[in-house]
């Protein structure tokens, strides 16, 4: 180990619990992209993302955009050596169901090792590893191997609608030689992973108008149609008992697995008792043909979100809802395309509503799958930092969620992305208690600091 | 017409705008029965009215239940006439979508000759009429033609919970010929009805539970059943294309219309175009083979009242919910079992359910669809007092709506009810900006102040 990362390792563990602090602050700021209520705490997130890299060493700037602000910055002394862009965000989900919380959301607390707050792993806890850690390099070194440049935005949660205009008027700026993020997952506890596959979205909300008001059940049910069945109706058409979707041309354009993905998968430790066990439920269900992680990784879905139409109140009452409104998506896997799947959930809607009902349907962000070249010098750099950082090398595996920023940035950037996870897909990233292993974080800075030395060696 | 009935008439006109103040007063009490906040308000209402009657002239006691009091009142005293006995409620609705009321639900407000309060028709104002007139009489002519005895309760919007254990407890002293409602309505403006029919009713809450916790739609989709997608299923499944209900056996009991009715009906003024404008919409839907008032008056249904589940602010949240739930009604007929139809759907949501889901069925109150004798004495005089009041003779019509005390009074009484509206099915009656005709319920005085001369002098 050359001197510089040996002082760079010395320093994370002489601040790690400073990092924590760092952390706890930020946790602390609301910043719920989605609700306008929390305008003003998304823009103090931003504010304190930049004044971070910026007393690191960087030269940053807070970019204003019709939504919330992308915090850019750049350090970039080290002429000949590659280029690393890293991208997170700083915005974070609605925190509801609250009651289901067992601290508030935004007050981090730290129970066995684990802090707990909305954000804490997606995405504030580990984007804040690569912070951390060009502020060690900094420090302790007086540099970087690598230039490095940070794209932080504020509107993940809710499509980063404004940052392919960004990307795009900043194209020549922003030149590098490969992205990374850090807003996945570990394989498992102790088996850290490299990303190199995600699913696309397509989202899209569906309310059907009814009668002008809410009508007396009795008086006048029978004669037209209900908007919360006939919204039942299609919900329920968009699966058959076999789990398959039934919007028309679905699987038309789905990539399959090969052989050796299926075998290697088939390979990592699972056991689908304990998965249920933590999530809680009895019985799995998907896709005939696959297995649990294929339909998790591979495989398309469509899942409604939210639900809701008539009287939620206490006891019963009988009316004939007015409307009735469903919050839908759908994942999308390598081949398909994001508007042909969500013209075809449009058609389908429409072709099972009943009459007498008014559609109204509305478009949210959609982003395709993306994949990887396994086989990159990035890649090998990646492997053998998170080796140095987690001491064992990482499994090659894909993940189900979204990161729509990697389709960007192969197609505005022309740059692969490197996805280094340091979090656990049990962390309740989007549901009540979202968590972070303390551990997880530590080790997450050090492979970050150890990646800009592997990426600099080549 | 008899010098008292004269002098009745009299005093009718003019009191007209008292009656109106009385109204209003009964109006600005939010006597909401299903939601227990509105307890203390529930009371005040049954306290109101017993003081109107108590200070008409009967004997009047508040009595007790496990839920909200009961008014009783009686007036015994011309021995050898009939003795009626008037049901009627005074509890209401809950008053939700409350940004959808132009002036607020319980701030009663004329407009156009029509007053808009929560239950200015279902039941305040309809039940009103009967107290007006007896007071009429009391005071005008110095006693009844008949004897009367007043059930008021407050739990009629919840299902009457209490209402059969106050009829067996005291059946000898509610010891009666016939029974009176109003709390259904004409068949049209200008057009009065007696209704001779109503259907049931079974109510029920079906909620599935999933995973422990809301999941991230990325990382878990496709591997566990989504609650929101399964119950969509289970309801969407609940009728075919032609309208018709699948539960297993739902229609095997049902008593058809006979060809005379069919045929009556056929010729009573209705234009689908007005209809379907008047509701707010496009086109009707239902079961195949009936006409829209076939539908309405004398078939089952199944229909959702309540539907919740998941993410339901701002923008998407992409999360597979812990749990979906619907409230559930279905109106039934004469000839269908409440117990084997509740049975049947308790029984349709297990089979029709996806694995891995717990399954939380709650049953409401049920009643049975009714039918009463059409060449009864006391149905002749409904008639000629309709006609006196309105200036017309009432048509003879069935409803869609419930009652379940007419049931209760033929089992645990032994009468038939005579079911008197004086109100429109356009009043809005479990809707927002519920309203009643301040001439109708002038009318409605004045056809109950008739109804005790007709029923007397039988």
């Amino acid at each position: 180990m050359p001197d510089s990362l040996a002082a760079v390792d010395q320093f994370l563990g002489q601040n790690a619990n400073r990092f924590i602090d760092d952390l706890k602050e930020l946790l602390r700021i609301p910043s719920i992209s989605a609700d306008s209520k929390y305008r003003s705490d998304v823009r103090k997130a931003a504010e304190w993302v930049h004044s971070q890299l910026q007393s690191a060493g960087l030269s940053a700037e807070l970019v204003e955009t019709p939504g919330h602000p992308i915090v850019y910055a750049e350090w970039l002394k080290k002429p000949g050596a590659p280029t690393v862009m890293v991208y997170g965000h700083y915005d974070v989900q609605p925190p509801d169901p609250l009651n289901e919380w067992v601290t508030p959301p935004f007050e981090p607390t730290v129970r066995e090792g684990k802090i707990y707050a909305r954000g804490a792993t997606d995405d504030k806890g580990q984007m804040l590893t690569h912070i951390q850690s060009v502020k060690a390099w900094l420090q302790a070194a007086g540099s970087l191997p690598v230039n490095v440049k940070f794209v932080i935005e504020g509107e993940e949660e809710v499509g980063s609608n404004n940052l392919e205009n960004f990307l795009e008027a900043r194209k020549a700026q922003l030149k590098c030689d490969v992205a990374v993020i850090s807003d996945t997952s570990q394989y498992a506890p102790g088996i850290p992973a490299v990303t190199y596959g995600l699913r696309g979205i397509i989202a899209a909300q569906v309310t059907l108008h009814g009668p002008k008001q809410d009508l007396h059940s009795g008086v006048f049910g029978g004669s037209i149609a209900n908007p919360v069945n006939a919204l039942a109706r299609i919900v329920g058409a968009l699966h058959d008992d076999n789990g398959r979707v039934q919007i028309p041309g679905f699987y038309d354009d789905v990539q399959e697995l090969t052989a050796e993905e299926r075998k290697e998968w088939s390979n990592l430790p699972f056991s689908e008792p304990d998965y249920l066990a933590q999530l809680g439920t009895s019985a799995p269900w998907g896709e005939a043909g696959y297995s649990t992680l294929e339909r998790r990784w591979a495989r398309p879905t469509c899942d409604v979100n939210g639900i809701y139409g008539g009287y939620q109140g206490e006891g019963p009452k009988t009316i004939i809802p007015a409307r009735a409104t469903a919050k839908i998506t759908c994942r999308l896997v390598p081949g398909q395309s994001a508007d042909k799947i969500v013209a075809g959930l449009k058609a389908f809607v429409t072709a099972h509503c009943r009459p007498g009902l008014r559609i109204e349907f509305q478009e949210y962000h959609g982003a395709p799958a993306t994949v990887c070249d396994l086989n990159s010098p990035y890649m090998q750099a990646a492997r053998d930092a998170i080796a140095a950082g987690f001491d064992r090398p990482p499994v090659m595996i894909r993940e189900g969620g979204t990161i729509p920023v990697v389709g960007t940035f192969k197609k505005v950037l022309g740059v692969d992305t490197l996805l280094l996870g340091w979090g656990q897909n049990t962390d309740n990233l989007h549901g009540p208690n979202e968590h972070f292993s303390l551990d997880d974080y530590q080790r997450g800075i050090r492979s970050s600091a150890h990646l800009w030395a592997t990426l600099g060696g080549r």
